[in-house]
């Protein structure tokens, strides 16, 4: 517990932590070399806190002091108040929310570890856009997915637009990432699994047909927007499944789909 | 038939369609008064004609008129060659995909029109996010919903973000505004559907207990993001149902919510 700590100078080697978030391309490869994530906003930096991410610092603007004393007074972590005009010259945007804290990564656990227990998989080739992947978590998480598993190059679901987007999902859906694919996916079906890919192929059977809500334990593999699933991931999955579509259109977003799939392997499952 | 015409004044009035395309609140009110609505990128340009909206004319930078020669071969409406440059300085914006459309809006059909045909019909209660009502729309098409019934403060389906989002979906859904709400869904009701309000309250029936899809004629109506459905639209409706929701999310977003819920209305019925 610290009182906050009055910051003026947008060269303050404390706030290095904040610096350039705009910059996607720095942020990428700084956050996870350096441990941490960029949690934004009142509701997200509470969400994160409670699934047990330690706090390395917040930065807030001088209203949100007060908004987030309970916070402030339970952690060890140092606070910085700066005006939002210092802010913005630090993080290169107007930060919406008033409120901004660095995050301390926790280590991955391994597909193997999440496999054991988890009963319905989201598994995703090449998502590498932020928006989608935090959309992806947060339909996860509310329509019952137990975990995601990411091919080596989806993108981040801690960036701090993932985070955003999901609504804190990413911190309560547990997930790993394979190191090898498609090769890892054989992990998969040693634990158990039945490995469906979602292609809008007519060859694949109905998602309804399929009614995998009846399976005993599903890993449902996505493919990024537009793409799909690539000609490997669909040649090493057990079966392909796909949403019924009308009116010639070519297919859902990938966020749609993405719902309308976990419902469809979740729904008729016993609820928590 | 016409040669392309090249225009080099950004003042030119044949132009007039195309400009502030950025400035939203205009072009609310100009479109609908004017019978207009733009069209965006090659693809939802002739989608729009496919669904029998009339041209306008076509702004076109000089490398798309190739691509569009077949379009512009068979129309009558005028067509303005201009630079990137000058695309920018009219309508206020980069326009990434080269091509813009002026076309015509077509009267809308009545809900009673609509609903003498359809089975499954969506119907929203001040959706007024371009982007939301764009997805919704894409989602519709994709899931076999028939027809979309608008409250009178829903956002327009016509607007640019709303066709560019709905990838062209807006143009083969049939959609029609109720003009008093929510007294008119008593004419959905006396039609034969059965009135479903999508809620997240714990009280209404889940959707895979509530089976809609055996349900003769259903009319799902669907919130906006955040508020959800009105008290008066709640309390108008026949039944209420809930998509089934895990570790404690508050909810999906509206577009991933209506898909859930499009698939679970639509699903088991034959498809054409």
């Amino acid at each position: 517990m610290a009182d906050p700590i009055t910051v003026e100078d947008p060269d303050d080697p404390r706030l290095a932590d904040y610096t350039g978030l705009t910059d996607v391309e720095l942020r990428r490869r700084r956050e996870p070399a350096e441990g941490l994530f960029i949690a934004e906003g009142e509701k997200v930096i509470r969400r994160a806190r409670d699934a047990g991410y330690e706090m390395r610092s917040m930065l807030l603007s001088a209203k949100w002091v007060d908004v987030m004393r309970d916070v402030i007074d339970e952690l060890p972590a140092p606070v910085y108040a700066v005006s939002p005009e210092l802010a913005e010259r630090v993080t290169g945007y107007h930060v919406h929310r008033g409120a901004l804290a660095s995050m301390r990564r926790k280590p991955l656990p391994t597909a193997a570890d999440l496999l054991r227990t988890a009963r319905r998989v989201a598994v995703m080739e090449s998502v590498n856009d932020h928006t989608n992947i935090g959309a992806i978590f947060r339909s996860a998480a509310a329509l019952g997915m137990d975990a995601v598993l990411l091919s080596p190059d989806c993108a981040d679901p801690l960036y701090r637009r993932s985070v955003k987007v999901s609504m804190g999902a990413v911190f309560s859906v547990p997930y790993a990432r394979l190191d090898t694919w498609p090769g890892d996916l054989k992990t998969v079906r040693e634990a158990g699994f039945t490995l469906l890919a979602l292609t809008p192929d007519e060859r694949a059977a109905s998602l309804d047909e399929a009614a995998p809500h009846r399976m005993d334990r599903v890993a449902l593999m996505l493919g990024a927007e537009g793409a799909g699933l690539s000609a490997r991931a669909l040649t090493a999955a057990d079966a392909w499944v796909r949403i019924p579509m009308s009116h010639g259109v070519d297919s859902l977003n990938v966020g749609a789909a993405a719902a309308v799939a976990f419902y469809a392997v979740a729904t008729g499952r016993p609820r928590p």
